[in-house]
C-alpha cells in the first residue's frame, strides 16, 4: 500500500482510470511481460488509478494462482506511481481471499464485484458486501452492478457499517437512481461512471458530481481517451462533441450489434 | 401565433416551462374561471412558455369541443405574453385535426404526442408525425414517449423532413440515447427534459444541452420549481442538492410507490 | 345482438376467432365492397367469433363515422351467423360513445382497448373499464394489455363490478401472471389468448384453459390457421408440432425483424 | 455413474426432480450428517432425480473443498437408488474442475450453470458450455439462466456440438422462446422447467413436452409438491388448481414481497 486514503480519495476523483486487459498467450496462460509493457504505456499516457484484474481484465476467467501472480506483478510493476487497485469477488469465502492476497501484494484497493450467479434481496447483498470488507485490512470500491446492484438506502447503510469502503462505482447508467444515491450519501464517497461505453454518460456524470469514469477505450486508443477526458473537464463543447459524434457513436453502435459489453 | 420561430426557440431554450393540469367541476366539465386564474398564476411565477391540455392537462380525456375550448380560453388568457404550445395526438386524422384548431385559435406550437395503441416500426412513428406537422401551418415539438420512441437517426429524419419541427421532448430519461440524438442532431432543435420528476434529471438534462424541462412539481409549488431551476441555472450546487435531498427524494419515492405517472 | 350471453360464451370458448383488417381504398376512406368480401370469406372459413374494427382492424385510426359505418356494415353482412365484438377504448367519453354505437348497430359484445396515453395505477384502470361497461347495455370483453394491464385481483374487482364482463382478453403472453388470474377468477369469465403470434402461445395457452385465440394470421393464411386449431384441440402433436417449426417460427423472426406488432 | 444415458433420460423425464439446500452449522461449515437424512428423505418421497449442490443448494457459496465432501456424501448416501446431478460454473477452468469432481465421486451428471460476472454474445456463452462439456465424460444438463441464456439456434449448436449433452433445464419462463427451442431441438434433449416457482407454469410446461420441474417447495413441503405433482400428470384440474390457488399463490406473493429468487 503506497498511498494514503486520502492519496486515493484524490487519485479517485480527478483523472481518467483505466482497466487494463490481463494478457495470456494462446495456452491460456499469464504473459507477464506484455503485461508489464502495457502497465508501462498506461501510466505513460497519465492515468490516475490502474485497476487490475477486473471485469476487463478478465477477472471472471482467473483461479487464484493467476490473481497471486498478476497482483504482484502489478505492484512491481507500478512501484507506487499510482494506485493499484484489485478486483474481488464470488462468495464471501472467495472474495475475502482475493482481498487478503492483494492486500498482502501491496494493492491500494479493492473493487468489489457483485456474488456469483444469486439473486438476494439488498440487505443480503450488503451482507455479502459488509462480510467482505471486515475481512481485509485495505479500502474498498463497491460496484453496483449486475446482480448487486444497490440503492440510495442501501450504499447508505454499507457505507456507514465499512469506514474502509471508499467509493461507488456505478455499473448501471440510471442517471436518476444515482442521483439520488449522490444526493443520499454525500460526500462519505467517491463516485466513479462504469458504463460500458462511459465516454457517452461523461457529461452527466460529470453534472452530478461522478469526476472520473473507467474508459474501455482506453486500452485501444489511449490518445483520444485522454484528449477526450482532458476536453470534458475543461468544458471543450466543441471537442467532446466532435468526439462523441465522429468516434464514439460508431463504436457504440458496433458493440451493440455484437451484443459486447466491456464492463471495466 | 404571437411569437416567432426565433422568439419561441428562444422561449424553450430558457426558463421554465410548466403544464397547468385542466380543471374540471364535479360533472366533468371544464371550469373556465379556476383555470385562467391558474394561467394567471403560472405567468406571474415567471414561467417561458405554457403548454396547455398536454399530458398533465388531461389531453386523454378531451374531446374535440373540450379541446376547442380550452385552447381558446388559453390564447385570449395569456394574450402573447408567453408562447402557448398547445397538445396533438391519436391517429393522423385526429392529430391534424387538434393541431389545426389550435393552429386556428392563435397558439404558437403543438407537442405532438405518440399515437393512440398501435406499436409499429420506427420509419411509421416519422410517417406519422411527418403527415401531422404537414398538416397545419405551426411549429411542432415531438414528444419522444410511450409507443412513439424515437432513436437518433429517426429524430434527425423527422427533423430533415419537416421543416417546422422546433424541438424534441424527452420523455424516457435514458441519458445516453439522448445524448446520441443531441449529438447527432445538433442546433437543427431545441431539446426538453420531460420525464415526471423532472428535477431528479435536471442537472443531467442540463449537461448535455437540455436546459428546459417541463416542471410537473410546478403545479404543486412554483415557488420550489423556480428556486431550483434558478439554482441550477447559476451553478448553485448548495440549494440544488439540498431541495433534491429534502424534497424530491421523498416525492419521488411516494409517487414509485403510487405507481403515479405524470408525464407533463 | 343476436346472440345470448350463454350463446356468446360459448363462441368464445370453442373455435377460432378472428379479427378482420379492415379495407381502405387508396385515398384512406373504408372500402365497403372489399370488406363485405373479407366477412365473407371469414365466416365461410368457420370463424366462431369476428372481432372488428380491432386493433387489427385499424381502430387507432378510425374517427366516429368511419367506426359507424363499419359496424353497421359488419352487422348487416354477418346477419347473426356468428357473434360481432366491435372495439371501444381511448377516453372514457369516447369509448362508451364506441361501445353505444356498437350496441345500437346491433353488435353483440364489445372488445374494450386500454385508454389512451395514460399510465395510471391498476385502481385507475379499473375505474376507467368500469364507467365504460356500465355505460352501455352489451357484453365486454378486456382486453389486458399495453398501459392498462390488470394483475388477478384487480381483473377480480373489475368482474365483481360489472355483470356485463363476459371475458378476458390476453395481450401480455406472461403465463404465470394469466395463470394467477384464472385460478383467482376462475369460471365468472371466459379466457381468450391476443398476444402477436398468437399459435406459438396455443398449447400453454390450452393447458390453463384459454381455449381460444385471435389469430392475426388467419388474415393471410386462413387455412392453415384453422389447421393448426383443429390439431391443437384434437391433441395432434405431430401437427402442431410441424406447423410451429415449418411456418410460424419464420414469421415470428420476420415480425420482430421489423419490430411489427400484429395485436389483433 | 450408476446410470446409463437412457435410464438418465427416463429419469429426467418423468417425476419430480428435486434440489435438496445444503446444510450448514452455524460456523458456516456443512453438516454431512444433517444433509444425509435430508437426502434419505428426498429419496423416501419418491423424487426421479436429486440435484446436489445447486441454486438452492448454495452452490455460489461452495469452495472446492465444501463441493468435493458434498459430492462424495451424496453418491455414498444415495447408492444408485436415483439419478445425482451436481452443479458446475464459474469460469471455463472452474467449471471443468468441478465437472471433474463430480465425475470422479460417481455422479451421474452436472447441471451446467452460466459463467461469473461477464455478459457475451451467445456464440461466446456456446464456447462457454461447449469447452466445459468437452472437459469430462459425463452427461451435462444445461441451466438457460441469467447471463447465460440461449436462443432456439444456439442451443441446437450446443446439442449438436456435445453428444454429452442429454438436457435443457429453463430458468426463464418464457413459453414462446421455449417453445421455439422445443420444436427446433426436438427430441435430441429432454427439457426441464426449472423457474423459482414452477408449479404455477407446470401445466404450459407439460403442454409444450416439459414434464418435469424442480420444485422449490419440495424442500419445505414434499406431500404437497407430490400430490401437486401426480395431479398435473393425471390431468386431475381441480386438484392442481385448489394447490395454485390457495396455496401457490400466496408464496408466489410473499416470494416476490421479499424479491427472494429460488431458482433452484
Amino acid at each position: 500500500m503506497a498511498f494514503s486514503v486520502e492519496q486515493m480519495r484524490s487519485a479517485l476523483s480527478d483523472g481518467l482510470l483505466s482497466f487494463p486487459v490481463t494478457d495470456f498467450d494462446a495456452a491460456g496462460k499469464f504473459n507477464a511481460e506484455t503485461y508489464k509493457e502495457r502497465l508501462e504505456s498506461f501510466i505513460k499516457h497519465g492515468v490516475s488509478s490502474i485497476f487490475i484484474a477486473g471485469g476487463t481484465g478478465e477477472f471472471f476467467s482467473l483461479d487464484e494462482a493467476d490473481f497471486r501472480e498478476i497482483v504482484e506483478v502489478s505492484v512491481a510493476t507500478v512501484k507506487g506511481r499510482v494506485p493499484v487497485i484489485a478486483a474481488a469477488g464470488r462468495s464471501v469465502k472467495d472474495a475475502s481471499n482475493f482481498a487478503k492476497i492483494a492486500a498482502d501484494a501491496g494493492c491500494d484497493g479493492i473493487l468489489l464485484m457483485p456474488p456469483f450467479l444469486t439473486e438476494c434481496p439488498e440487505d443480503g447483498v450488503v451482507d455479502y458486501a459488509s462480510q467482505v470488507m471486515q475481512s481485509a485490512d485495505i479500502q474498498f470500491i463497491y460496484y453496483n452492478r449486475g446482480n448487486g446492484i444497490l440503492s440510495a438506502e442501501s450504499v447508505k447503510a454499507l457505507a456507514a457499517a465499512n469506514p474502509n469502503m471508499v467509493a461507488l462505482k456505478d455499473g448501471v447508467g440510471n442517471i436518476a437512481a444515482l442521483n439520488d444515491t449522490i444526493k443520499t450519501v454525500g460526500d462519505r464517497l467517491v463516485y466513479i461512471g462504469g458504463v460500458p461505453t462511459a465516454e457517452i454518460f461523461a457529461e452527466a456524470y460529470l453534472s452530478i458530481g461522478v469526476n472520473t469514469y473507467s474508459s474501455a477505450v482506453f486500452n485501444f486508443m489511449p490518445e483520444m481517451a485522454n484528449k477526450f477526458y482532458k476536453a470534458l473537464r475543461a468544458g471543450d463543447q466543441t471537442v467532446v462533441t466532435t468526439i462523441i459524434k465522429d468516434f464514439l457513436f460508431h463504436s457504440a453502435v458496433c458493440a451493440t450489434a455484437k451484443k459486447a459489453t466491456l464492463l471495466a
